[in-house]
């Protein structure tokens, strides 16, 4: 049976070996989320970068350019970290540079896997059986806080953990534990992250409706792919 | 109020401030188990080594020396890591030198904290009682396997956030995450941990009375507590 594990955060990933599986990077709040709905709204592809000044040139690229730094939109940027940004319709086609937190940082160190997808709430489905299909086995990497674990990645990573449990089985503690808590908390997302850090982050910021549609399932059958360092769509029919 | 944060891993160390904090270093299966139980039977002290060179040089000095690496005894030690053989009438008043896969290394870098001392589900009540009554913010150092999670470490975190609720605020989200699995599973520790990685090692080495007693709440009042890098008894009346 093929293998799933779990990475809690970006800054245990020496201790995982990447070459011969699949990543799913998650960072629900809110850069998967964004780039999740953006490419299922028709923009033609994501760009990520570690660096803000990698990004920003972009621009001069005809790139649009995009993402956060503490939550915030970045000063002269395009867009922003809400996905609510990503659904207009004068971005379909568009190319888009993309720099956050925590999440773009997560993709970099990721690094050197077999493949690279995003995973969100919103394709939660669509990432499960996309793997339930695939040939490699799985490592989810959770994005966190500044190299911390946060428990809204655990629960996304939770979730496709127990979607799978029939056709993947965990390979360490880290899953179990993910698994675990999204069984606790899978009735009611919301409320069993009221107390989470960034939640209480993003509330100071007055992002409610994007809290509430980053932990909706299954909005998307679409997954981001790294394709030579470039998120392009996959449909999952 | 004061706060408590919990270290997953003793590889994301360097995201935690020490300095002004009590460390609780935890590592249940089984050296924090086996220090708890040392010096709750007369044992005088416990100088732990990272290095197992370190450790073996403490013979000649007329320490007896105790540890395990993976799991097993260390060829040429005097004792090794099953709490039942610290509870030996011939070991009063003994100083020991000690080293383990994770225990050991956890305190190395645990180094600078204003405080270290050692928790386990034996003297767990103890723990929580000298947290509440001290001055210091607090952080759990989990062992975890190798810089992996592990369950057993989390749900002892877990235990004190869980008993300090009403004292002690968790600072961030690995606290709270904590606390989660272990009110699932503070009924049946034991069934709970029946998957973890841990556990199965353990049962390949067919200590199974090690793993019933580690998992046994409150059976020693005594904290053993670093001074000068050597573990000495502190009893919590």
């Amino acid at each position: 049976m093929k293998t799933i594990d779990v990475c809690l955060s970006p800054d245990l990933m020496h201790l995982y070996k990447v070459h011969d599986r699949t990543v799913v990077v998650v960072d629900i709040f809110r850069a998967t989320s964004c780039m999740t709905t953006a490419l299922a709204h028709g923009i033609e592809s994501i760009t990520p970068f570690a660096s803000l000044d990698d990004c920003r040139a972009m621009k001069a690229k005809g790139y649009f350019t995009a993402g956060e730094r503490d939550g915030k939109k970045v000063d002269g940027f395009d867009l922003g970290n809400s996905p609510f940004e990503y659904m207009a319709g004068s971005l379909k086609g568009a190319k888009i540079a993309f720099t956050t937190t925590n999440g773009t940082q997560a993709i970099a160190k990721s690094a050197g896997a077999k493949e690279i997808i995003i995973g969100s709430f919103l394709n939660l489905s669509a990432v499960a059986k996309y793997l339930r299909h695939g040939d490699n086995n799985v490592l989810v990497v959770c994005a966190g806080w500044k190299g911390k674990v946060n428990l809204e990645d655990t629960l996304f990573a939770g979730a496709l953990v127990e979607l799978l449990k029939d056709h993947i089985e965990p390979d360490c503690d880290a899953p179990i534990a993910a698994q675990h808590l999204y069984n606790q908390a899978k009735n009611d997302l919301e409320g069993f992250l009221k107390n989470a850090s960034h939640v209480k982050r993003l509330a100071r910021l007055n992002v409610f409706k994007d809290i509430t549609f980053c932990l909706t399932p299954d909005q998307f059958n679409v997954i981001p792919v790294l394709k030579e360092n470039v998120l392009v769509p996959h449909v999952v029919s």
